[in-house]
């Protein structure tokens, strides 16, 4: 599947990285997500934001709304997001947000994901079947080395070639073995929502 | 005055680029303040942020404070500012930040200030006066080329040569006529703050 007509990968191609800021764990309230669009590894082009729940069950949908409602949506060719729980517990659902932005959809970790025991923290908390059901893709998570000499890091392709997908993240780290749509991502939503 | 032994301009030269966030003018209310860190014109290395009254006079104190407590004083070596109003009026004393911080300081603008009509909105201000003393500086303002075949910004340096200031707003405007620190933190700081 090459939605938007994904065959090849321009060098400035559009990317929206996904991160969360700070929030307080188990606690009720929202959470700031920060979405940062890049031209390829090196361009800034433009910020989004939305909130979700700590803990709950929008993440999906808010974070699919906020980039279709984006002025960028037009341009965008990819979504990275920054794993798939935000705000805690809040999981993505990698084919529905596919689905609903027509946008394939790279989850990226630092670690390999421990699924035995994210499985037993969803499992005792409310809805705890729908979050592993969303979780689901996250099975087919492979190993990438983005950089010469730096340390692998790990990622999950919804909606696109295995290849055009690893591809994307090593031309991304410009910066770091992290792409820089994500990087960046982190370091906004970091550095404006701390109290 | 070279502060901080700013002698020759490394390409790495960490700078944080400052900016306001959305605001309605003329009502009362804070304003968010976006300090963007970059290592020469490429690479962004943090962000920080305060608050600043809309019309207040607090924006030389908050955004010295901010930059002063921000774990990435002790690398940063210059300030650049979106013109020096912030959040409507509330007038950035060059002077007295770069007292403040020991980091000279350029405040940079896309058209040639109008002294005329600022000098006159303020009169009609509370602390008019005070406000006046704080722009004192900006009657250096000096144009700048710092792309070829686009259009000169316009820029005004405390605290170090004039010559070392070009220079470092021309090598840092590297995607567009703005210097990146400040086309950066302008991104961040209407993406996040629009309603």
């Amino acid at each position: 599947m090459n939605p938007r007509g994904l065959r090849m990968i321009k060098p400035e191609i559009r990317i929206v990285g996904i991160d969360d800021g700070f929030f307080l764990p188990h606690t009720s309230g929202k959470c700031e997500i920060v979405g940062v669009v890049f031209r390829g590894g090196y361009w800034l082009d433009g910020v989004m934001h939305t909130w979700v729940e700590i803990d709950g069950m929008d993440a999906t949908e808010n974070i699919g709304t906020m980039i279709k409602e984006s002025p960028h949506y037009g341009q965008l060719r990819v979504i990275m997001l920054d794993g798939v729980t935000f705000a805690g517990f809040n999981v993505v659902d990698t084919c529905k947000l596919f689905e609903m932005t027509e946008l394939p959809v790279i989850a990226v970790t630092r670690e390999m994901p421990n699924f035995r025991s994210i499985q037993k923290a969803l499992k005792n908390l409310e809805f705890g079947t729908a979050r592993l059901k969303a979780m689901g893709n996250l099975e087919n998570v492979v190993k990438v080395f983005t950089r010469k000499g730096e340390r692998a890091i790990f990622m999950q392709a919804t909606g696109f070639d295995l290849d055009l997908a690893r591809n994307i993240v090593q031309n991304t780290s410009t910066r770091s073995n992290i792409p820089e749509p994500l990087r960046v991502a982190h370091l906004i939503a970091s550095g404006l929502t701390t109290p």
